[in-house]
């Protein structure tokens, strides 16, 4: 059973330096934004040499204790909100992640019967389709599987009694042999297909 | 051939209501935390009646001049980030909506050769695993198919001498029969796959 489980920053998916990327110019936008509203008028105000010296340094005070908490808070909210975003967005990359085990396991030829995932993911309807699809074609080739079991099985029967109490012709021994040759070729695409019981990343 | 294709604003997923709500409230916070750093000062001192009316009245004038442009810009630059958010997010959304189509096909036995993603969808690893996946399922159920069928052929071809120049017991009759049998279920359940050329939707 192979276990590698998700840590809380790693990263499955170079979707995550995508939206890592998206989320900074994001942020770098709103924050200058914000240095243009809160600063912009105070500095303009304390430029303006036709108002009054009073407004002048009214305006620099202002400035100045806006400028102790409003960046402070500016930062952590938008950490706040970055961080969240990264968070939330890895219910969708894990599920992805697992997914792809999937599919690579599907590609060998090793069919796991489900795959879960984790309570507060996301991908719920795409799992539940990965889910039937899988289950779908364990239950076909398991199907294929026990009736190439079973063909081999009944025409080892039949050539069994080849040479008993019949003569068989040099034309039927070759048929035989060219079925049991197909059979063989089936028999191993088949096996090719085998299904894992409990494996989940 | 079906089509059906994705429209610009399509809702495809639940996922995309989620990450709406998501968008809406991050936008709340931010333009809840502009109007407390941007009118909050201006207003304490609007009210403070220790100071001057010069410098009140002074700040109720600035306050009306960046109303005028600060909420326009605000709402215009969170609009803008959550459409820009939205439409790349369709480039998740779109891909899964895809990939779950896929899922249902191969769930009901009908296996596309592949599936092809737009140009700027990401996803793209995902793509890649699942079209390695559909390509090993279609190449070996290609191969179970085309030998079943052989089987079949060659084993009608050994059915047909039967009573031409040779006695075939009871037991080996029941035996042909049960083999007969087990290459018919077989091929029933093989038949379920078929490789779907150019779908795609």
């Amino acid at each position: 059973m192979t276990q590698i489980r998700r840590q809380t920053f790693a990263v499955t998916s170079s979707l995550q330096y995508k939206f890592l990327a998206t989320t900074l110019i994001y942020s770098f936008m709103i924050v200058s934004f914000f240095v243009i509203a809160v600063v912009f008028p105070d500095v303009v105000e304390m430029s303006d040499e036709s108002l009054s010296s009073e407004i002048r340094s009214s305006a620099a005070d202002r400035m100045l204790g806006k400028n102790a908490w409003v960046w402070p808070a500016v930062i952590l909210l938008i950490t706040m909100l970055s961080l969240h975003s990264f968070l939330e967005f890895r219910r969708i990359t894990g599920p992805l992640y697992r997914f792809r085990w999937v599919f690579e396991q599907v590609e060998n030829g090793k069919l796991p019967s489900t795959v879960k995932l984790r309570k507060k993911d996301y991908l719920i309807e795409e799992m539940k389709a990965v889910n039937k699809m899988l289950i779908s074609l364990v239950g076909k080739l398991s199907i294929i599987r026990e009736e190439t079991a079973e063909a081999i099985n009944s025409f080892g029967e039949v050539d069994g009694t080849a040479n008993k109490n019949i003569e068989w012709s040099a034309g039927q021994i070759e048929l035989l042999k060219a079925h049991r040759e197909h059979l063989e070729r089936l028999s191993a695409a088949v096996q090719f297909f085998e299904v894992q019981e409990k494996q989940q990343i």
